[in-house]
């Protein structure tokens, strides 16, 4: 899994012609594109839903499971990327945005150990 | 936006600093990262849940309804590579395994136009 | 659809029967059952995520569709249900509970027309 | 809990009215009401989302959580019932189909004990 990186303009380019070929641009309302990507949320959810937490770190020990995986998640990415093309997002700038914010917001000391969230997290410090 | 591209291992080196001084990594099972990302989605649906499709479009005019879509979007696409980093998916392969299967299941001829899902199509062909 | 009820008791009976015999308890913790609710909601949305607002109104002319659509609410019905039974929730109380919040959160003259959230509509109030 | 039973009628009833006084009706397509589903379901599921098993099966210890908890029910039933009176779907009888359907998919000695699919369960049949 070494340098991993994804080449975002050769995917956009490739998905914009695919719509374009099947004039499926008419579907593909942000709305559209925000459903279609909840629906494969649901089915990467429904692919862990009955597994142990234990089982569900072993789960692509199966090669069927595993290939569904890969390919939710691939369904998950393909709206999102969707979505980033159309509002011309700039993915890698929101993300680091957000990843450090996520830093701000769960300071180590205050974080450390515990899955509370942010806003329950102030309410520790105001203690 | 030209030259979009993610540099997957600077993020997933983080990600996984950010997890590792936290102590998180006991809650990051994947069945728990399937459950965060399906809760990310079900945000990104609130965005455009009561909106006109023309008006989906235009969500990001407002500033601040555009700073909510891209943190969804981070915060969906930070535990898809959470996922992927857990089970160490090669995710640009992955992408364009799922893509030329789409293009495969959805043949122009056959889906131009129309939302039909390939299952449909199959029976269309039948005819 | 004159006199719509639910006699919550006998399925609540039922599913405890037909868990308790295929000895699914094991997986019916609250946890999995909020993910298989989740699961079906993305199901329910991806037989709406192609339509026009007004083709998702006409769904039910065809049967086909008709009738998946009952299947997918009575889907996530039942995982409702089973959170209900586990928790043992006055599923009546909460709703008109949750009913009447939304009536204070929602006054009309605040809300007619909008699709604000009441957190907006304060700030409306405030001007 | 003993005798629990829905009124479905009164809540329909006072949900419309609710709407109706609002002017949301334009609001409330059935494609926007899975949405609001979807994105409530979302909801539920982050309450849920870090805890082991054990941890959700106690959730309602907190009262803060229980409370967060009947209302993500009520706002899912909210949605479910509006899409209920939409189609005019008769809820007790789709439940009944639904709940005999399973029973069938599911027989007792092919399913005791695995969290197989349908689907999967008939590749035993065949063995």
């Amino acid at each position: 899994m070494a340098n991993q990186s994804l080449n975002l303009e050769k995917v956009l380019a490739f998905q914009r012609e695919f719509v374009r070929e099947r004039d499926w641009d008419k579907f593909h309302t942000p709305k559209n594109l925000a459903m279609a990507l909840a629906g494969e949320a649901g089915e990467l959810v429904e692919l862990f839903q009955w597994l142990t937490p234990e089982e569900s770190s072993d789960l692509a020990l199966d090669p069927v499971k595993a290939k569904a995986l890969r390919h939710e998640l691939a369904d998950i990415l393909f709206y999102l990327l969707r979505l980033v093309d159309k509002f011309e997002i700039d993915l890698e700038e929101a993300l680091w945005e957000k990843l450090h914010e996520n830093a701000r917001k769960y300071p180590i000391e205050l974080s450390k150990g515990s899955a509370k969230k942010y806003t329950e997290l102030k309410d520790d410090l105001g203690k």
